[in-house]
């Protein structure tokens, strides 16, 4: 854990952008609120070869910490929480952009970069409340109290990882296309296609015992709301 | 290039899911559908000191290329085509599973996962081919020749690096939550909770020239359909 928790991530060589720094952002809730937003992050960690492998997995940010869910028998997880570097990117996508000239085509985004190590929770407590705030986090608040806790075969068989985010950056494109002064007459329509994740009413399992209403959680998911526990 | 255009990739130890291999697929359409919808993917490369970086960054797969797109400065994409074994992956998220059990709590999700070497186009004409390909793929065929082609500067200054997809798999879940014959009577909500990308109409630049009319393409953004130019 960091001695003090700092506002702003302190800019290494690993997390800072030097090629369009008007986009780059460090502060420590920039960086929380991606990470929050998203579902899925991508871990990136090194087998034993150098080749380097892209996983997507769930994941869930507790106060300065980046939680990681899966099997324990995923070699992902098991090489992502051998004690090497590792690097888990979380990316947001809000809309295309439309530009009067090919090269300022691009898209709106939101991405939280955070590198470091991470290590699988062993301690019976601590993994069960870390089951609890995953489940809560991807669900809504009170899921985990409401559902069968896990046995001891799926306790075992479930690894959650944990990565103190202590290197970390964003990088976030927002607003219209920068075109060129000169290509502001062109005749070409410019502008930007909003993109949003949307969720729908949930859908019952079709062997849903008779009688179990839909929570408000599962009617109106609200991605965008802070998915904290 | 593979001598022969087989429809399955062959599964190496590098793509070869092996805790859920129910939810493998090795078809070469499988994981193409999955590149082609992706407006995104997740480069992952590893720097001299053995540190692997994730980096999300625009993709088109074009044929039984990948192509990936950046900034002649990006230091991702220039370590991407140094001729080290890299990974691009693509990640599609459908829906949250909500299960009676906390241990079948999950997501419906579809993911490719490309691994190979890429390299930096450098053919002036083949450059120019693929950065309309590019365009093309983001917004919608034909955009390309409808906007001001790049400069001597701006071609100089963007990268496009092509991947062979020649190594692959992609692994998806899909359907209702798998909870066990016990846990069925239990009376709690069950079920998915849709997701999905979605488009809304294009917002003009604020400085627009005026009179020029929306293309269908931006008022009607159609994110499911196949991408390719």
């Amino acid at each position: 854990m960091p001695a003090a928790r700092r506002s702003t991530f302190k800019r290494t060589p690993r997390t800072t952008g030097r090629r369009a720094p008007d986009r780059m952002r460090y502060q420590r809730e920039a960086v929380y609120a991606i990470l929050d937003e998203a579902l899925v992050c991508h871990m990136g960690f090194v087998d034993g070869d150098g080749q380097p492998y892209v996983i997507p997995t769930l994941c869930a940010r507790i106060e300065d910490e980046l939680f990681l869910h899966g099997s324990a028998a995923s070699r992902a997880l098991r090489t992502m929480t051998s004690g090497l570097r590792v690097c888990v990117t979380a990316t947001l996508v809000d809309g295309i952009i439309l530009a009067r000239s090919a090269f300022f085509h691009s898209i709106n985004y939101r991405s939280a970069v955070v590198i470091g190590t991470a290590t699988a929770i062993t301690d019976p407590d601590e993994k069960l409340e870390a089951l609890r705030l995953f489940t809560d986090h991807l669900v809504a608040p009170g899921r985990f109290n409401e559902v069968r806790p896990p046995s001891r075969t799926e306790f075992k068989g479930t690894m959650i990882a944990r990565m103190a985010i202590e290197e970390a950056s964003a990088k976030t494109r927002t607003g219209p296309p920068g075109d060129l002064e000169e290509d502001l007459d062109r005749d070409v329509w410019a502008g930007v296609i909003p993109l949003e994740l949307k969720a729908s009413a949930g859908v019952p399992a079709p062997d849903l015992r008779k009688g179990v209403p839909m929570p408000a959680y599962a009617a109106n998911y609200d991605l965008k709301r802070a998915r904290r526990s």
